[in-house]
């Protein structure tokens, strides 16, 4: 069951809990903040549901709290780090501000970090880019989850791929998985007793099924658009893996560790105000959020939202009333930050 | 019914085709090389089969067959050049030349066009930016053909995102349209009595449908993903306006010219040694692509391909047996070559 959490207090528990972990207090207080806002904005499983889950990486070796992402090349408007296995959320973080600062100097920053962690939510660092007022683009290679297109067994990774555009009425923010649904999201519907919305996988007769369950057990999940989402997590990879100068997600199923454990992560920061005038480029973005905001819905008492839009209504809503949290989780929370590390991840 | 041409004459007849509609003999040549390689490539309906249409759209003034690229604004590493609505073919070949020479010297090149013209097929350029060593990242912001998420009109353009990746064992090229089928194809299949292979938008009951005629009644067409594809769809025309500061899909609505007349195009080349040695990724990227090649395929014989893989072996076979192509498409090219421009569009 889900209880709601004042956001100061879950964020100040999570960071009690990462403390015990054996973060020190500036990382704890950057990871913290990301996992509670994750969770305010909605987006619970990649929010504070991780955090049981990164404890455990932390006492298992696939996660260094003491890690920061080291320089290794820098050639003008691109840097690449070594991350070091240090925490996901605050390397990611660092190199989302240091991409804006490049972009700042030189009209575009490339920021690529390898043997990174799990950086939980992709949208945080695209969105971390806007609101430095840059475009942000954002995506990974990691370890393979669903099929290519044409086969049964999981051969790539559901690489993210995260945009997102600095307008000052709300930043529109892309947060695309490169799977139709996360392999936790199936989980959610199946203990709820409910199918998906739309088909997320296949069956074991090879039929595209709405039933969670069906593709939990065939692990063929569907990736984003059929063929293009497979196709696209392979181009990910390449270009991550190539750029970070890291790990494909070919090496990270070798290498059998955590989820994204090691992955190669990409930061670009893009100034978009290159060619135009900012108040001009405003102004066209206004004019065609609003446009598509404003087609004919199908249901009038939904009208179209673009990308979010609706995540900022929520952030204020659980500002307001608190962020909505699993009380198992939550105790789980509250537990480890009372000194308890023995960890069960049940996001 | 479809015919196979010799790949030369079949170039030949275009170029003579365009010289009639208003060409200048360089230009005919780039873009009648491109229309017959993509037919031959397999993508048919962005090849050949434009040609009348092309013309069309050239006797109605939305393409101006003398119409150069003009540099409005330079910050090196990015350009910025005004379409001036010439022919889409020959603009973005310029333009995909000139990112990978922006690349060559800076390490990443820009360039963006505005008053751009429909370039046909999308893949070609990041493809050409590939065949010159780079990574190629390239997309558009294009009138509205599909519905906005939760909208049941027209309200976003399909707007393709296009990447290739310079593997020397064979380019991997991304090609992805954010519709999840094209108009086109849903008549291809109606016209052959066919259900879609899967869902491919609504019906006037606002179920998914693989009945291509349905979707074609309501033009409610699946975005690529579901609530993804139109998401990304708009992420790709902000960013495209922005950078070209040119026209959004809006723009083009409320002008209601030819598929694409004015719309706003991205090309990006990427150095992909700039951290890495250029050895060490080719075989970072073969590892990876025999990784994802040798998944376990649900059918033995037909085993997993990379984006890419395929279209070099159709286009092999092209250049020995024929191209592919329509005879009523064929016969109307072939008449436009002897002098008769009075053209239907019948793709």
């Amino acid at each position: 069951m889900s209880i709601k959490i004042d956001f100061e207090i879950l964020m100040k528990t999570i960071k009690k809990a990462l403390i015990n972990a054996g973060m020190n207090e500036v990382k704890a207080d950057i990871c913290a903040r990301v996992h509670t806002e994750s969770s305010a904005d909605g987006v619970e499983s990649h929010g504070a549901n991780r955090v049981p889950r990164f404890v455990d990486y932390i006492q298992k070796g696939w996660v260094n709290p003491d890690g920061d992402p080291i320089l290794i090349r820098q050639r003008g408007f691109a840097e690449n780090y070594d991350g070091n296995l240090g925490p996901g959320i605050s390397n990611a973080i660092f190199c989302a501000d240091r991409a804006a600062e490049l972009a700042k100097e030189h009209g575009i920053g490339l920021v690529t970090l390898k043997n990174a962690t799990h950086w939980m939510r992709g949208g945080t660092y695209a969105w971390k880019i806007a609101e430095h007022g840059k475009i942000g683009m954002c995506w990974i290679a990691t370890e393979s989850c669903m099929p290519m297109w044409g086969s049964d067994e999981p051969s790539i990774g559901n690489n993210p791929f995260c945009v997102a555009v600095p307008r000052e009425d709300g930043e529109i923010v892309l947060d695309m998985a490169m799977s139709q649904y996360a392999f936790g999201k199936l989980g959610v519907y199946r203990l709820a007793g409910k199918n998906l919305p739309y088909p997320g996988g296949f069956d074991e007769q090879g039929n595209l099924t709405y039933d969670p369950g069906f593709i939990e057990k065939t692990k063929r999940i569907l990736p984003t658009g059929y063929w293009k989402g497979s196709s696209m997590a392979l181009i990910l990879d390449l270009l991550a893996s190539a750029l970070a100068n890291g790990k494909t997600g070919a090496d990270l199923d070798d290498e059998k560790r955590g989820s994204c454990t090691g992955c190669s992560q990409v930061f670009i920061a893009i100034d978009p105000y290159l060619f135009g005038e900012k108040e001009d480029i405003q102004n066209k973005w206004n004019t065609r959020v609003k446009r598509a905001d404003s087609a004919h819905p199908i249901d009038p008492d939904s009208p179209v939202q673009s990308p979010g839009e609706n995540t900022m209504k929520r952030r204020m809503e659980s500002m307001k009333n608190g962020v909505n949290i699993d009380e198992q989780i939550w105790a789980q929370i509250q537990s480890i930050a009372d000194g308890n590390l023995d960890v069960t991840d049940i996001s």
